[in-house]
């Protein structure tokens, strides 16, 4: 397992909701593909959000996030923290 | 206050130990501005490094990166979480 961080353009105007309701569609399917979305964080106005999930490949993240409805533009993995 | 999330590219090859030293320098001098840099995650692969702070402005984070030698590309306010 390891974490990664994903990106998500193009959200302008999204709001707390409807980000909640993205995590939770997100978190309702994600152990299907043994991953778990720890957090996301949005820019309304850059239209910018990131994910930080643990999961056993970007693969996976990916499959969770098209499944859900919302295709991240960048996953990368971030096996160095601080 | 508010959270902020900003990114760093070109970062190939980071290493723990770079990464801890670059948090470490931010975190020496953030007080100066009313920052705190909470967290940092790297891709050393893609040179990808994202950092989350809460802080006054945008700019103050800006000042604190420059400061210690590693400019942000992007610094984004992220008053939506989840």
């Amino acid at each position: 397992m390891a974490h990664f961080m994903d990106v998500h353009r193009g959200m302008q105007g999204i709001t707390a909701e409807q980000l909640r309701q993205a995590h939770q569609a997100d978190l309702a399917i994600e152990r299907e593909e043994n991953v778990h979305f720890e957090k996301a964080w949005a820019d309304p106005q850059s239209g910018t959000v990131y994910c930080l999930s643990e999961a056993p490949t970007a693969e996976a993240v990916r499959r969770i996030h098209e499944r859900t409805g919302h295709k991240a533009d960048e996953i990368h993995p971030v096996p160095l923290e601080v």
